[in-house]
This record gives C-alpha cells, sequence and structure tokens, in this order.
C-alpha cells in the first residue's frame, strides 16, 4: 500500500502524457451535449464519482446522478436515458452490478464511457469509449493511486470538454503537488500511535473535497477497522454533530477556495464541542486543531484550481491509514474479508 | 419522540384523504414528462429523497439525482436543468440552501416542487406547485411523522403519475400497517438496554430499504449518540465488512422483495463473522440474529408492494432509537447540539 501510495507523482504524470485519448472522448461528449450524466460505481471508484458530480455540475452545469445499480440489477428496470451519458468507474472493469448497468443504459441509448485500469476488463468490453488509469498493477486490496488516477481522469475530461484553461494549467502542477503530500509521510507516521485506539470518528468536508472525506474514510474502515463515517460538513450540522463529544475525533479538511471559510467555521464549532480535531489543510493551521497535516500550496499560489485540491488532499489521509494500520497491528494490503474484486450484483 | 410515533398511523390516513392535490401534481409531472428527477433536501429529508429516487427510477424509469445544494450555494453554478423536474423535501419549509437551489432551479425553467409540513414556509413560496405533510407541528428535534410523510406523499405522487394500481392499493393498507408496527414498542423496549452502551454499529439494507437504513442511522445518531453508519448492502461488501469483528453491532432490515435473498445472504455472512444482528423484518426470523423486531405481513400477503415497505419498516428502528435514548439518559427531544431548523448554506 505505501509503494503504491509513493507512485501517485509518476501515476498522474503518465495519465498527463496520454491526453490524446481524454480529448477525443470530450469532443464526443460535447458532439453528445447530455442533458444529465449518470455515474455508476462502487467502492473507491463510487467516491471519484462523487467527485466527477460536483465538477461537471460546477464546471458545465450539467445535472449529475449516482446509479443505484440495485434498480436494473434487482428491480429490472432500466433507466430511460435519452441521449444522456453514462460514466462507469470500476478500478478492475470487472463489478458486475457497474458493467450490467452500463449495458441496460447502451441498450436504452445513452452514450457510455468505462474508466478503469484494466484494458482488457468487461467493462472496458461494454462501453463506447474506455478511458484507462495506466495507474499500472495495484496489489493492494485498498485502492489508492487507481483512486487518484481516477479523479485526474475525471478532471482531465472534463478540462477538454469545458475548455477550462485554468483546469487545464493546475492538471499540470499535479506531480509537483503530489511529490510535495508525500512529504508528510513522517507527519502521518508520527500522528498514528496517538490514535491507536480509536474506534470511531467522523470525517468531513464540503464541496469539491467532500469525495476526499468519503475516501479518507473508507480508507480507515478497510485498512483500519475504524467505523470512520463521512458526512458533508453542511450535513453534518443537520443532525449527526449531535455524537460530538469531549474526546470525539473528527478528520476535517480544509482546502483553500469557497468551501474554506465554511470549514473554519465548522472546526471551530467542533473545537468547541472539545472534539479531537485532526485537520488536512493547505491554508493556516486550524485553531483548536490536535494535529495538523499541512500541504504545500500549489506554486501558482491563488490561481490552483480548488476543484483539483481532491487529489493532493487525499494523499495524508492515505499516508495516515498505512501507518494507523501498521501501529494496530493489521496488514494494510489484505484486509480481513475484503478481496481486490468484489462481486456483487 | 413517542407520541409523534404513535401518532404515525393517523397522520399518513390523513395524508391518504388529501389524495386531491397530488393527483393534480401528478397530473402536471406527466404532461411535463421530464428527462430527469432532481431531489434537494438536508437530514432526514435526505433519506427520503433517497427513497423517492429508487421509487422514480424503479417504478418510471426517469433517471433521478440527489442535488448537492453546495454547486449553488458555494460554486453559485445553477445547473441547466431544461424542463427537467426539482422535488424539495423539507420539513420546515425553512432549510435556505434548499430554498436557493429551489429558486436557481426555476430560474432555469425546471418544474419545481415542494413537499414541506409548513404551507407558510420560504419553500412553500419558491415552488410552482407545494405538497404538504399534513403531519401536525412536530416538537421532537428527530423527525419521525414527518418523514414518515414524506415518503407516504412520495409513493402517492408516484403512484398517481405512473397510474399504478398495486401502489394504489398497497398505500390504502399503510395506516393498518403502521398500527400494527407500533405494537412492537414492549419488544423495543426490552431491547434497548443490551445496547446501553452500544458507541458504533452498521446498518443496512438495499433497495428501496437503502433509505431506511439511512434513517435509521441517522435517527441513532441524533437521539442515542451511537456512531451509526448506514450503508448500502452491496457497498458493504466493497470494503466497509472489514470494520465487522467479533459482537459488533449491525442492525439489518430484511423486507420481502426482490433485496430479501440478498439480504439474507449478506446476514449470514456478517453472523459468520460473529456480528451481533439486529434485524428488522416482514418474513422469518433470520438465523443468528441476536434480536428480530418482525413486522407484520401486509394483509393482501405477497401482493403488497416492496416499494412501500420501507413506511412500516422504519418504525422499530424509530422505536428503538428512543427507548435507547432513554436508557443512556438522552433527552431524545432535545439532541444536544441540534435545532429544529437547521440553517446552512
Amino acid at each position: 500500500m505505501l509503494r503504491e501510495i509513493t507512485e501517485q507523482p509518476a501515476v498522474v504524470g503518465r495519465l498527463l502524457d496520454a491526453a490524446r485519448e481524454v480529448v477525443a472522448v470530450a469532443g464526443a461528449l460535447r458532439r453528445r451535449d447530455p442533458a444529465a450524466v449518470i455515474f455508476t460505481a462502487r467502492g473507491s471508484s463510487d467516491n471519484a464519482a462523487v467527485y466527477g458530480k460536483y465538477l461537471i455540475e460546477a464546471t458545465l452545469g450539467i445535472p449529475c446522478g449516482l446509479a443505484a445499480p440495485s434498480v436494473v440489477t434487482l428491480y429490472e428496470r432500466p433507466p430511460r436515458l435519452r441521449g444522456g451519458v453514462v460514466v462507469a468507474l470500476s478500478q478492475s472493469g470487472e463489478s458486475p452490478d457497474v458493467v450490467e448497468y452500463v449495458r441496460a443504459a447502451r441498450r436504452q441509448g445513452a452514450l457510455t464511457v468505462g474508466v478503469t485500469n484494466a484494458p482488457a476488463s468487461a467493462l472496458a468490453g461494454a462501453t463506447h469509449h474506455t478511458l484507462l488509469l495506466h495507474a499500472g498493477p495495484e496489489h493492494s486490496v485498498a485502492a489508492t493511486k487507481t483512486y487518484v488516477a481516477q479523479l485526474t481522469v475525471l478532471a482531465m475530461l472534463v478540462s477538454a470538454w469545458a475548455r477550462e484553461v485554468a483546469l487545464e494549467r493546475g492538471l499540470m502542477g499535479l506531480p509537483a503537488l503530489l511529490e510535495q503530500a508525500l512529504a508528510l509521510e513522517p507527519v502521518a507516521r508520527e500522528t498514528a500511535p496517538r490514535y491507536r485506539h480509536m474506534e470511531e470518528c467522523l470525517v468531513t468536508a464540503r464541496g469539491y473535497n467532500y469525495a476526499t472525506a468519503l475516501e479518507a474514510a473508507l480508507k480507515l474502515k478497510e485498512t483500519c477497522y475504524v467505523a470512520a463515517e463521512a458526512l458533508s460538513a453542511a450535513d453534518l450540522l443537520h443532525g449527526p454533530i449531535a455524537v460530538v463529544e469531549h474526546g470525539f475525533p473528527v478528520l476535517l479538511f480544509a482546502l483553500r477556495g469557497r468551501a474554506l471559510s465554511f470549514m473554519q467555521q465548522v472546526a471551530a464549532r467542533l473545537a468547541g464541542l472539545g472534539a479531537e480535531l485532526i485537520t488536512i489543510t493547505d491554508d493556516e493551521p486550524l485553531p483548536g486543531a490536535a494535529v495538523t497535516l499541512r500541504l504545500p500550496q500549489a506554486s501558482s499560489g491563488s490561481a490552483f484550481p480548488e476543484a483539483l485540491t481532491p487529489v493532493p488532499a487525499i494523499v495524508p489521509a492515505q499516508l495516515l491509514a498505512y501507518h494507523l494500520s501498521v501501529v494496530r497491528g493489521v496488514n494494510p494490503d489484505v484486509p480481513r474479508g475484503l478481496r481486490k474484486v468484489t462481486r456483487t450484483r
């Protein structure tokens, strides 16, 4: 797992070099000009889909949905997609319900795009277009480099589709930012023992980084067996904040951009409740934080798009999950009860 | 909270009597024949929206999305809805981000429907159509009868929109089923002390009752301060099942219908891991369950639509949350850190 985490700058660099296939798919999407985009995915890929939803809605204004594959596989009712687009995310390309959803959508006339690390997979065979992750084999059951590659491909796709120069420029800075994020490894290693006996925690963020919170919580569950729940910071205030008592651990993402001031307010409120705040930020450390994992700011400064912050922001959380699993005596590469390809229908 | 739980059969009865306004809105939706339906909601209402999504997708085949209100309020990018429909759910009708999303959607040409308990609310003023919950004042911060009323209104709406006779017939049976579900109160009261010291749990279901799992987990968080996370049973197998060790509590819904056999398999797998299984079912008790809250079957037998099972299925979970909060010394009507109307933007 640790080796795969450290490969991430190289993976993203390779992806950026393979921009030509992304540009071709973006052209097809632009010509289709869909009324809606539906994502279908499971597990980590579902978290990447949440990122894709925010990205497309906020950049292109096209409403997006996350498919409930059960509607097709359990209830056998394929959605009428009438000229829509379906984006299917599966690292292995073998998740049966995702593949089945894509086939049903294609029969309904949807334009289908698969994002996968496996060129010979069932998913790659089922979609009109395939975008490869170029991440190399991922051996750890806990996905890390394929998740970061999924975010990057989605950002490349939307950047080309919307012809967003700021996104494109930001993308070029990602390998260096990822490299700098990896420099937080010693901090993650020193932090881990403090949470050796943590049984539960909340993970929170808002906007683009809601996906980061979901993915960080999943890594903590998979590799550390911590009951970590991710909540958008807005939803947190609508009820779940009741669980936060003195010493309750909350992992909070506060990245620069439009969500920052809201996250600072939520952090202050959590600190007031006595929460044990673990923060990941590329801004000033938050008052009341027990732990700060501080990401570098992009050298381009304020011009770095908030839309790309989820790519480096997940790295300290991956490092923390890795080191926490080690101090807890868990093998992070082979969590109990999991296999690399989960077959649900 | 307990009084409001027991009012639910009467609330649903009143709603069924007010079918005329639902039929009128259903006619407007049928004429619009939208390419997509977007739900916008927060808190418990968001869980009702998940139910609405499954219901519309599986009954009408129209793809649905849950709006990320942040896209409008943080990133100021209203989705281009081109003839779509937006359904906004807010019990108080005063959630600022929900109201703002509706206003933005209406400016984009969407047909907007508000579902609220407050006829004079900002939401009722902002939408083209309003469907009232007729639930009477809800004093407990933890929503119960308004949640059940939201599900019922959504089912009435889709039943009228799709002209689904089976749904309509099933709806008529709901007040009696809810009355029978309330008879589980003594079981919930006797069960509660066993979980007095529970700090965390998973809540799982699939298909229509995924919404039930989300709502049950929210009630446990709000009223008992238990870190309860809801997961679709399919997603559970894609990673989070790693947290389940011997004695780990899992609240599992296994209602009759297409999801049942999958839930039985998941229950067997969880029992094999030594999970402490609390089950809510209207079928045979599940082998390996530590606790069974058994709902009556509708007297119409196998004809009762699975799509309506989430209405009675939430009741035992509400009763369990109520009694658990009492044995834990919490006032379930006024959870710490919460107010009835949460104002997020």
